[in-house]
C-alpha cells in the first residue's frame, strides 16, 4: 500500500528530475579510488609523462578511466552526472554503457548493490544524465565506476539542490595493482563494475587497481619499469594473453627481475592466460594458444623453482566451451563472474600469508 | 608437438582465408530453424501482412531475425557469411555482435560449442566476414544464429571452393513458441545464442521459437489473435514485463481466452516478470514493478483457479541484486544463464506431462 501510494504520487507529480535542475560538484573534490598514483588529470590511471619509454598504445590506454571509481556519501534523492570525454566510441564487442558510460553501486546492509548507470547516448564529447532518482533521503555510500574505454576530461556529480554530498573514505583496504590485457581492462564486461578486478574488490573489500592495457600487455620492460615505481601490497599480472609464446620466452625473466629489484618481497601473482574460444575449432589458434600457455607455465615453473618464494602462478580456469566469452576472446559478465569466483579463493589464500585481508 | 607444427606451418603459410575466395550458397536453400511459420522473406519471424491489426512496432520487431538459425553440414575448413540487412544499428546496452552480427555453434560430442561470430563492422547494409577458419575437414553440424535486432535481406554462407555444404535436419524436437518482451527478444545478450530461448533449446534439444517484441508485448488482443493462428506443442509468454499493472488487469483474461479458443488444451506457460534492478533504489520504480508483479500473480491465480489445467505460471526468479542485469532491466549473459537454469527445470517438469521431451 505504501509503495502503491508512492507510485501513484509519482505518476501525479510528473516525470523524473531534469538533470539541469540539480546542483553539481566537481568529482575531483570527492574521493577517487583504484588509482595507482596521483595524476595531473585525476581520471587518468597513470601519469604517462613519467614513463617516457612506454609504447604509444600503452600510454593511450593508461589514460582510460577503466577501474577508477568516485566514492561519496549523499542524502540526495537523485544522483546525476555531467561529464566530458575524449574517445566516446561504440564497439562491436562491448556495450556503450561499459565503453563510455558510468556504473553506480550503493552500499546496502554491507553489500554493494547496482543502483543505476549513465549512458553516453549518443556517444559524444559532452554528456549529462540522471543515474538514479526518486530514492529515499537516507544518507548513502556511493561507488561510481568510470568508463572502461574512454578518457574523462571532466566529471561533475549532480544532486538535489538542497542535498548534502561529501567525499567518503576509501571503502577498500590495501593496494592490489593488476597489470594486464584487455581482460583486466574490462573488455567485454557489460558495465565497468563487472570487470573482474572491480568484482573482486567489492567481494573482498581489498582495493584492486586496474592497469589493463588492451592488447598491449606483452611483458614489456618499459611496463616492468613502470611497475617498479608503483607501490602496492601485491601485484597481479595478466601478462600471458597478449604476447605469443616466443615473446614470453624472451621477456619473462627480465620482466620479473626488473620488478623484483624494486619490490624485493612483494607478492607477484601471475595469471595463466584464459583459454580462448577462438581455438575451439581453429586449429592454428588452438595450437598458438596452447603453445603460449605451455611457455608461460614452463617459464613460471622455472622462476619459482629458482627460489623466489613470493612468486605465484594461478589459473583463472575458464572453460572455453562454457559460453562465457563474447567473441571467443573477451569474457562476458558470465565469464568475468567465473574468473572472479576462481581468483577470489586463490588470491585470498595467498594474501593471508602477507596479512592482506 | 603436432599442434606446434600446425601452428608454425600456419605462420609460414600466411594469414587467413579471404572471404571473397570462397564459394557462397544461399542460406535459404539450407535449413532455417526456430521459425513460427513460413514467410516470404525467410529471415522474418512472422509474415506480418497476415496479421494486419498488430501495432506498427510489433510488426517491425517481428521482422527481426532474433532466434532464427541456419543449420547445415559442411566439411569446409572455413565458414564465412555475406549478408545484407536493413537496420544494422549499434545500441548502448548491447553489443554489435548481438544486434547485427552472426553467432555460430558447432556440435561436438553431442554438445553445441561456440565456434565463431561475424561482426557487421562498421555497421552497414552489406557485409562479408569469415566466421571461423583453419578447422579440420571432418564434416560438422553447424547452427548459425542470426542477428537479434536487425532485419536480414539476404544471407549466403561461404565455404572453401572444394567443400561440401548441405542442409541439415532440424536438430531440435517439438515446437515451443515464446512470445515476449525484450528479454525474450534477447536484449542485452552478448551474442544471439545467449538469449534464454536459444540457451534452452541447445540444452534441452527442444525447439524454442523466439517471438520477442522488445517493449511491445503488452497482452495485446492482436498478438493473442496471431498466436491463435500459430501451431505449437506449447506456448510460453513473457508478457508481464512491458505492461503496467492496470493494463495487465484489463487485458489478461481476454488475452488467454482468445488463445484458449484456438488451442483448447495446449500448455500455456506464463512467466512472471523479472525483478528489475531499476527498482533497487528508485522507490517509484520499485512500487510500479511490485504492483505489476502482484497484478500478474493475482490474475494468473484467478485464471488457474477457474479450472484451466493446462495453464501455468512460473517465476524466472532473477535476484536484482545479483549483478545479472546490464542496465537494470535487461539481463547480461550471466542473467540469461540464471534464467535458463531456472526455467529449464521448471519447463521440463511441465512438458513431460505432454510428452514434450
Amino acid at each position: 500500500m505504501k509503495y502503491l501510494f508512492i507510485f501513484l504520487s509519482g505518476l501525479l507529480l510528473g516525470i523524473g528530475v531534469r538533470a539541469q535542475e540539480l546542483r553539481y560538484v566537481d568529482a575531483a573534490t570527492l574521493t577517487l579510488v583504484n588509482k595507482a598514483q596521483t595524476t595531473v588529470n585525476p581520471y587518468h590511471r597513470i601519469d604517462t609523462a613519467r614513463y617516457r619509454d612506454l609504447t604509444a598504445p600503452a600510454k593511450r590506454y593508461l589514460l582510460h578511466s577503466a577501474g577508477i571509481a568516485v566514492v561519496f556519501r549523499t542524502d540526495s534523492r537523485t544522483i546525476a552526472a555531467r561529464w566530458r570525454s575524449c574517445e566516446h566510441r561504440l564497439y562491436n564487442h562491448m556495450t556503450g554503457i561499459a565503453a563510455t558510460g558510468l556504473d553506480l553501486y550503493i552500499r546496502r546492509s554491507g553489500e554493494w548493490v547496482p543502483a543505476g548507470f549513465a549512458c553516453n547516448r549518443p556517444a559524444e564529447a559532452e554528456h549529462q544524465a540522471v543515474i538514479v532518482e526518486k530514492m529515499d533521503s537516507t544518507e548513502k555510500e556511493c561507488l561510481l565506476y568510470l568508463p572502461v574505454m574512454d578518457q574523462i576530461v571532466s566529471l561533475e556529480i549532480g544532486v538535489d539542490p538542497d542535498a548534502r554530498i561529501v567525499a567518503a573514505d576509501n571503502p577498500f583496504r590495501h593496494r592490489i595493482v593488476v597489470l594486464g590485457s584487455s581482460i583486466t581492462h574490462g573488455i567485454a564486461a557489460s558495465r565497468a563494475g563487472m570487470a573482474y578486478p572491480a568484482q573482486l574488490e567489492r567481494r573482498t573489500g581489498l582495493e584492486f587497481i586496474n592497469l589493463g592495457i588492451s592488447g598491449n600487455c606483452k611483458l614489456d620492460a618499459s611496463q616492468a619499469r613502470m611497475i617498479a615505481r608503483i607501490s602496492a601490497d601485491a601485484f597481479v599480472f595478466d601478462c600471458f594473453s597478449n604476447p605469443l609464446g616466443p615473446l614470453i620466452e624472451e621477456r619473462l625473466a627480465e620482466f620479473v627481475a626488473i620488478i623484483r629489484a624494486a619490490h624485493p618481497s612483494t607478492p607477484l601473482v601471475f595469471l595463466q592466460t584464459v583459454v580462448r574460444g577462438t581455438g575451439n575449432f581453429n586449429l592454428e589458434r588452438r595450437a598458438g594458444e596452447l603453445h603460449k600457455r605451455q611457455t608461460a607455465a614452463e617459464g613460471m615453473r622455472r622462476l619459482i623453482a629458482a627460489g623466489d618464494r613470493n612468486l605465484y602462478f594461478l589459473d583463472p580456469g575458464l572453460d572455453p566451451g562454457s559460453e562465457a566469452l563474447v567473441d571467443g576472446t573477451h569474457p562476458s559478465d558470465l565469464g568475468f563472474k567465473l574468473i572472479a569466483d576462481r581468483l577470489e579463493k586463490q588470491l585470498l589464500r595467498i594474501f593471508k600469508h602477507y596479512d592482506i585481508r
